[in-house]
């Protein structure tokens, strides 16, 4: 699926608001009768945007609607902002979530002189020059196991343990944007963008890329830099 | 300047809603304190964008900031979806209007299997396959004088012919996109939108590319095609 975060409060059904999951959910129980359940590949925040999010549910084959049916009334009915790429069926052993081996996030940065009307639902714009090469040296910092204590604002999902692995984590130019791409065995809440604000103030000169293994090795959150928003992370892909 | 249209009644000041100009003229009258008109060169319609917006204001000579602060405060006091890309003084006899030689606009079509949910607040989604061939024989056919009123809707502004120069109406594939762009010395309100619908209708086999002589000649509204929606629609630039 591909979706436009901006109208939702995260992938996952939340008091507050409609969430992605929900839209989805609606949709299937109009087309089916009955409430199906999503299972997401990943929880994106509120305002997180997706290019290649994954979930997968039961779909009762009582149902008269061939796959390709199912695909095209489910975009028709969906609104612009949730886009079902592709469905195809998985054995019944497939889980969106716990089968998930990797996840591909993209942080898109605009730094130029002034914003774009066309680009601010979906860049972060940082004006001031940024130091690229201190950025990647801040950005390898990350790559491999580590206790992300330091990064991850309240966690507490089902699984306890801080430990993730970082497979990549790697800066970019593209024209007026900077790229941060990183990709994980899993991630915490807040954690792709804390990594994403603690880069951007490397890249500004507020503090040292070598500052970085020691704010990890610290577990303090207080040392880690600043969330940035949600509207310019993407999750790009999911791998199996 | 640039502008997404998409949360204005368009350029000119309406009675039921807020315009790019009033929200540009709001931010000069709190900069100088009193009401500054803004001339645009061209009324764009209710959700068109602008790359290239050209306007002009009488700025009093004595107000303490230079072009260049000016500039800044304007950018920094305007909302995210207004960027005053270039701001510079001109002679007293300036007028962006009536000076205007040429307006390119071009017309984003989406024409791809399924809507893009970061490209429908820019592009129209057209499914099904398009004859770009077809197109092309039908943009031609717009190039040079002509009398619109069989493309015009309720015109009425000040200028009571109809009669307008088109130097270049042309179609290119771009990725997944086909852009139209059409460049006169004017256009009649929604002329370039019912265009694009005329020629997407021309694309799908609905109608002929021949048929288009036949029907500005007749000057009847009734034979043009549909008014593609305001959303694909971008000022990209103003020639003086």
């Amino acid at each position: 699926m591909a979706y436009d975060g901006g109208g939702y409060v995260g992938w996952q059904r939340q008091p507050n608001g409609i969430s992605v999951q929900e839209r989805i959910e609606q949709i299937l129980k109009r087309l089916c009768g009955f409430q199906v359940d999503v299972h997401g590949a990943s929880r994106t925040d509120t305002g997180v945007h997706a290019l290649g999010m994954v979930a997968h549910f039961d779909w009762s084959t009582t149902s008269s609607l061939s796959g390709k049916e199912l695909h095209r009334a489910m975009n028709a009915l969906l609104p612009e902002d949730i886009r079902i790429v592709k469905l195809q069926s998985v054995p019944t052993a497939f889980h969106a979530r716990f089968e998930a081996k990797r996840k591909l996030y993209r942080y898109r940065i605009l730094n130029s002189n002034m914003g774009d009307p066309f680009r601010r639902r979906a860049t972060w714009f940082v004006h001031g020059k940024l130091d690229l090469a201190a950025m990647r040296r801040a950005a390898k910092c990350f790559v491999g196991r580590h206790n992300f204590s330091a990064i991850a604002v309240n966690p507490g999902y089902e699984r306890t343990t801080m430990v993730r692995r970082i497979f990549k984590c790697t800066i970019r130019r593209s024209g007026d944007e900077i790229h941060l791409d990183v990709e994980g065995d899993g991630f915490l809440y807040k954690m792709v963008r804390t990594i994403a604000g603690t880069i951007v103030e490397v890249g500004l000169g507020k503090r040292d890329a070598e500052s970085i293994p020691g704010m990890l090795k610290s577990r303090d959150r207080k040392q880690a830099g600043r969330v940035a928003p949600a509207h310019g992370l993407f999750l790009v892909r999911v791998t199996y």
